[in-house]
Order: C-alpha cells, then sequence, then structure tokens
C-alpha cells in the first residue's frame, strides 16, 4: 500500500508558529512519527510539504500517474481558500481524507468562507473501503502527536 | 497575429478527470484542435498550462512584453478565487476573453463566490475590435471539443 | 536593523498597469526610492517581489531564520484572497505593516471579500516597539511615490 501525505502552507514552521495552539512539536518530528507508523504497518509512504497552492496540486495529480492507493491532506490555510486543490483531488478521485490540528471549525477565519469550503468537500476527502482503516490510523498518529 | 491561450488548474488532467462533465478527450486533443484552428487561420499561438496561479499571472505579464495581440483564458478553478489573474489582464490591458469548458454558473461551487468573482471580472474578459471575430472563432473551437 | 519588503503580484508592472490609479513611476523607481530612504537611515533592506502566493510565504518564513528585524508588506490581490500569507505573518512573529499604493477599501473587489480579510489581520500587520518609527518612515517613504 502506497500512500501520500501531504502538507500545506506553513506546517514546515510547526513547534515555531504560534505554540499554544499548535504545540512544541517540530515538522520535522511530525513526519518521523508518520514515517515510524507507516514502517510498522508496512505502508509505502511519500510526505509532502509546500507553501504552494500550484505545487500542491501538481503533487496530487502525479499521485494519480505514480499508483498511490490513497491521500492524506492537511491543506492548511488553502482549506479556506482553495478551490484548485478540491479540483484536484476530484480529478485523480483517489481515496483521500482531510486532516487538521486544530480545530478548523472554531478558527477565527472559518467564520469568514471556511465553513462554506467545508460543505463543498464533504464526500470529497474520504476513507472508504479496504484502505479506511489504515488511513484512519494515518490520521489518528496525525492528530495524536 | 499572435495570441496566448491560457489554461488554468486541472485542465492538464482533461480526459481523466469527472468524465461525466469534461468529457473524454485528453488535454492534448484541446491543444491539438487549438494548434490545427490557428494553423488554419495563420494564427501564432502560445498554449499554455499550469497548476499555479503565479504562473498564470508572470505568462500574462510576459504576454505584454512580447508583443501578443489577444488572450483566451480559461481560469478553472482560479476562476473562483484569484484576483491576481484579474490584475494581470487589468495591468496588460489586452484583448482577453474568458472561456470555460463546463457552465460555471451551474455549477456547485458557483453557489458559493463564483458569481460575485464573475461579476467583477465583467467588461474586463472582453473580446472587441479586429480580433473579434478570430478571438470568438477560437473560443467557439475551445467550446466544440 | 534589517528590514524585508515585500512586494505581492502586479506590483513589478507599475508604471504601465492603470496608470490613472497607481501612477506613472515603475516599480525601479519605487526600489530606488526605498533603496535611498534605507541607505540614508543605515537600514539593511531586501526588497522581494512575485507573482506566487507560495513563493511570498517562503520568502516571510525566511525572515525568521536570517534574523529579520521586520517587515513591510504590500500584499496586492493577496490582500483579499491569501489565509496562507496571513498565517506566514503570525508564524514568524516579527514585527509587520502592511503598505498598499491605492485606497484598498475603495476599490471595487474590497466590497466582495477584501474587508473581511482587513478584519482578519487587524493587530496582525503591525508596527510595534522600537521599530516603529523608522518602519513608519518606510511605509510613508512608499506611500510618497
Amino acid at each position: 500500500m502506497k500512500v501520500l501525505v501531504i502538507n500545506g502552507p506553513n506546517l514546515n514552521m510547526l513547534g515555531i508558529r504560534e505554540k499554544h495552539i499548535y504545540g512544541t512539536e517540530t515538522y520535522a518530528d511530525l513526519k518521523n512519527m508518520i514515517h515510524d507508523y507507516c514502517q510498522k504497518e508496512g505502508i509505502e509512504v511519500d510526505i509532502f510539504q509546500s507553501n504552494h497552492e500550484g505545487a500542491l496540486v501538481d503533487h496530487i495529480q502525479t499521485a494519480y500517474f505514480n499508483e498511490t492507493d490513497a491521500i492524506v491532506i492537511n491543506p492548511a490555510a488553502y482549506t479556506h481558500t482553495s478551490v484548485a486543490i478540491l479540483d484536484a483531488l476530484k480529478a485523480v478521485n483517489l481515496p483521500a481524507v482531510e486532516v487538521h490540528l486544530s480545530d478548523v471549525g472554531s478558527r477565527e477565519e472559518a467564520k469568514h468562507n471556511g465553513t462554506q469550503y467545508e460543505q463543498r468537500i464533504s464526500g470529497v476527502y474520504r476513507s472508504t473501503g479496504i484502505f479506511k482503516r489504515k488511513i484512519s490510523e494515518i490520521t489518528i498518529t496525525y492528530y495524536k502527536r
């Protein structure tokens, strides 16, 4: 099983930015945690981070061509502003699940347009079929950091 | 006559993504169709696609400096989210027309913010003067695929 | 003192785009004006422009690691659409001030979503403490062009 984990803008600043919201563990810590879990479970994992919306779209598209089985994505700020990432996920049509490190619904910016975007993607970012348990566990690992 | 045709995010996935909306022809098919039409009409054409909003802005700006006569643009997902692309079109002030492969007004996301953006660009994405017929025909070719 | 001046999309087209709004001075003129002021005041300045939202985020993050003291930013079109840039400014947590060449509040697009963004960033784009006077003066220089 081959999984792509995509992290959006500023997640590389974990442990530096707003520690009261995101904690003191670094992005390297998060990557190590995911790598450890995947190795134990025999999952091949590609972890990708970029501040560029277009680079995230490029990478999602690549997943289609290199036989990735599922996508775990934390779109970060692009959760609230990107339609292109959503279109890319629809285009590749792979099992996908959206994860967040904080409660998006309760954050200030979500009041403005986040909720609309959430409604739009419900049913798209999903975890289904044979991948469900393993993706869920990666997601849980992601949250537990 | 020199025309720039710009295609936004995920249009390179045509024929792969959501075939029930966008059909089975590929992006290569679309490019060939435009190239054939332009060759027949003696139009020099540059067809550019990118998933990066900034790259689309860069390319529109370049059109100003290399004596492009007109721009045909399908901003795709950026139709709904980009102000930078609109500003770039205003900045270069070239005849420009916006095209879409599906009916933007009827798509789900348009309900949320697409319409506002559409209102904002009316009168900016335009086809005028001596270029009108030829640009319109490229646009028609684009739609007919 | 080390200051980063960041200019968003299409500001490199100053003097070309919509002269009735933005004037006839070019982007090179603006840069020279800022360089002259900073040299006179003994401020080390890095002036960066990009049409790419992600590149602006990258550059803001770099400011954290190379001991920049303050940021002056004109997000241009991304004022209205970017949450990632705002998150980057929060992440690096440096004194920062937002500047504009036109009255954002009065521009057409601000009617749609600009104001919401402005509300969101109040208290984030700021000029405080010992940097206040010098940043204010760079800001004034920026406006005076």
